[in-house]
């Protein structure tokens, strides 16, 4: 399902670099007048699925990539403490969280704390306490969230937006879909903008 | 060893976000009055030794770099008809060719002359026609740099070459060295320019 009006950012929790793209969202949204909707899915499946591994068993790309993301952070003005804790351990919970807030309507925060305790405090998504941290910054209660991220509900969301996902040829995180057009990785986030500007012209 | 007073454009033919680089090459170096210093060697070895198989294995990436080529092509204002032959079945030719013609000074018209025949024209480098036309191309006799490019002396500098991009911790193509810092990609070329001019400044 696209819409048309929106770019849709797919995103999972523990994607390194997504942090780029949520952390500079606010300040994309308020120059171009756009709202990307959020859309959390599970990036781990589908690259396990396509045996599409670039960091854990790579150690000089993995170096390379925090080095980057320091690079890019630096060009955008975001701070950065890097290399974060990687990969996550609790990669599911992190982003049924972010499913949950997606429904509810407080996931852009959620996910905006969560990174930044990510990749400036050190503190990893999922566990405590950023996990904890960030329910609360995106003015929510954390048992509450915690249990409902962990129910059966929110599991199938997860799953059928992950199916969802894979039905789009997404293979990797951050990507953005502008008008049925698919852009992989926060160096992508201005090509589809501008796609998108074509689009609805 | 670093050339502190130039880019280093680290490359193999073969390599398919290449095309983009070699291609605006010519207006970068006009736009911005810096020279690159091209740097062929073996990406496939040390993408072999470090089990990064990007696209081979992985139908959908794959399709979507042909896309993201497309488009970014489009961006640049550069023809493309893809998706090209990939992989090339004479891969090391190409490159070995590439390699003499380093060291004889026609390295760069040979490069953007065998792109353009492979993305445009459908015909890979390092195979015939192509292999003839680009030394042609090149002001070159191909004959004669045919029978250069396979012997022993242009093959150890080519080893060398790779050997060298091993130690500067380069796993992929192309990549560009400014100032000893390595940027992957033909969407780090601006990065890795700012970074050079920082660098001299």
């Amino acid at each position: 399902m696209i819409t048309p009006d929106r770019i849709q950012l797919w995103f999972s929790v523990g994607s390194t670099y997504t942090y780029l793209t949520v952390a500079r969202l606010p300040d994309i949204q308020a120059r171009t007048g756009l709202s990307f909707e959020l859309r959390p899915f599970n990036v781990r499946a589908i690259m396990r699925e396509q045996n599409n591994i670039p960091f854990a068993t790579k150690p000089v790309k993995a170096a390379y990539m925090w080095r980057d993301i320091e690079r890019r952070a630096a060009m955008y003005g975001l701070p950065v403490n890097v290399p974060a804790p990687y990969p996550l351990r609790a990669f599911d919970l992190a982003n049924c969280v972010a499913v949950l807030g997606s429904a509810e309507g407080w996931c852009a925060e959620y996910v905006r704390a969560t990174y930044r305790y990510w990749f400036v405090d050190g503190l990893e998504p999922g566990s405590e306490p950023n996990l904890s941290l960030s329910i609360v910054e995106a003015g929510q209660d954390p048992a509450r969230v915690i249990a409902a991220a962990k129910s059966p509900a929110i599991d199938a969301a997860y799953g059928a937006a992950t199916e969802e996902a894979r039905k789009l040829n997404i293979f990797g995180a951050p990507t953005l879909v502008a008008c049925g057009e698919v852009f992989w990785g926060d160096d992508r986030v201005e090509d589809a903008i501008a796609w998108h500007r074509e689009g609805v012209s």
